[in-house]
């Protein structure tokens, strides 16, 4: 039995709502409905958890930044600083920029949905691009060091991370920016594309983490347990990695944070709903 | 501007599909609506990703118990072996019965909500008492070795899913088995409860990925870097864990995959609505 629904439900439950896409937590009431009928007011407590979000991430960094600085002898490109060069890309680009690329369309509620997408894609691209000189200053020293490659949960979990990555940002390309893709294949890989950009991030923060232990456990050995002052750095910096994937993850998969489809995209929508009775074009 | 639902919407829309929860993706067709509507089928692929997880976290298990019985000697609460009882409960316990305790929502679809509900509560007892035996087995081997306790970022996080993971299980109690809470109350606390359930596990398995790096690098130390069987066998265990938590995840967020609210439930739902005009309970 297939329900019709009427106009007023179609307004009520604009697309991008109902069935289909992934969601925890199941029951909610109809609270703040009202601001999904046209342009929307920010909720109020999303500003907080953004900025407190960005302090986490921001914290991350610089805390890797005084890790090395204090602790490694700094960054170079050459010699044996190289290494270093590594951590702290993969933290600025996998970690920090990637989060911030999850969150641009709970941020940016009001501008076209075309200019939030292309801020979206390029700031995967930033955190590819510095991921991958991190990536290659790793390989470099390794090679110059005469040191094994990819022998490590890290290193196996990290190539995992950079493939399919790169594998989500070309499908999401080719689906999303080219207007190739039709309204129904779109809203179809949507929440494919969220749930395993998701994935990809916790599995990225997962990877900085055994890094960080492997970084901690080469060099330290037995005296970790000492309770260096390096030690409790790096696990404090550990935690507020975790701290950061959980608040990104939290604003992201909020339902009533989502971005609301604005007046003209969901003018198009019903139009389209209307002509071809299939999916239609929703917030994401 | 607040808008009023018709009953049409209530019976297309039930509760828990609406703003206010947590999920992945934005839009989506109102494709199989209609099952919602009333006892429902259960979802073509559901049972396969089902199987899948199952298959995953068994073989999880088993190659952690093969693991330390080819590499470790084995498992005995006196001696040496001690510490590997450590590892083997808890990924029984925080990995494995935990996942599974995450997924009885969705695979006991049409069970009285009391009943699916006591047995995610006794799943979570049950995850929570072989944990507290791994816990007791690992501070009993630091102790008799006269080993530093919780000085590492592994046991730190361990510390913190403990923690979290007694506290959620003891709001879960009070907000859900108990019969005091209001269903406004129980509403509002449902999403929380359940992305913090995600995190708690996703964080477990963080947790597994770091102590699993922390025993090799400990007993393998420079020989991991010449991929030694162990060393293999342990990363490939380490990529399981992973698809494992991927899989879970998958599975609890699916929104079409969520139990429907039974018959019973839904007329009480919305008898509780015109009650209350409220919040109002819904499937979980």
């Amino acid at each position: 039995m297939k329900h019709s629904r009427s106009p007023e439900c179609e307004v009520l439950f604009p697309v991008g709502l109902t069935s289909g896409d992934f969601s925890f937590g199941g029951g909610s009431s109809g609270r703040s409905m009202d601001s999904r009928a046209g342009l929307a007011a920010t909720p109020g407590a999303l500003p907080y958890y953004v900025a407190f979000s960005q302090l986490l991430g921001l914290t991350v960094v610089a805390m890797t930044g005084a890790w090395l600085g204090l602790y490694r002898g700094g960054i170079a490109w050459e010699g044996a600083l190289q290494f270093n060069v590594h951590p702290l890309s993969m933290v600025i680009g996998l970690i920090f920029l990637q989060g911030d690329a999850l969150l641009v369309y709970r941020v940016f509620r009001n501008e076209t949905k075309r200019t939030t997408k292309v801020l979206h894609g390029l700031l995967h691209v930033f955190a590819l691009v510095i991921a991958l000189v991190g990536v290659v200053a790793v390989f470099d020293y390794h090679r110059k060091k005469g040191y094994a490659d990819l022998y490590s949960l890290h290193s196996w979990c990290g190539l995992l991370v950079l493939v399919l990555y790169f594998v989500q940002w070309l499908v999401g390309l080719s689906f999303f920016l080219f207007p190739g893709a039709s309204f129904s294949l779109r809203s179809r890989y949507r929440p494919q594309h969220v749930f395993f950009g998701a994935a990809i991030f916790l599995l990225s923060v997962g990877t900085a983490l055994l890094g960080l232990k492997e970084a901690l456990l080469f060099k330290l050995g037995a005296k970790y347990s000492t309770f260096e002052a390096e030690g409790v750095l790096a696990n404090v910096l550990g935690l507020l990695l975790v701290g950061f994937g959980v608040t990104v993850l939290y604003i992201l998969t909020r339902s009533d944070w989502k971005r609301p489809p604005q007046a003209e995209e969901q003018a198009l929508s019903m139009d389209f709903k209307t002509l071809t009775e299939g999916d239609s074009p929703g917030s994401q």
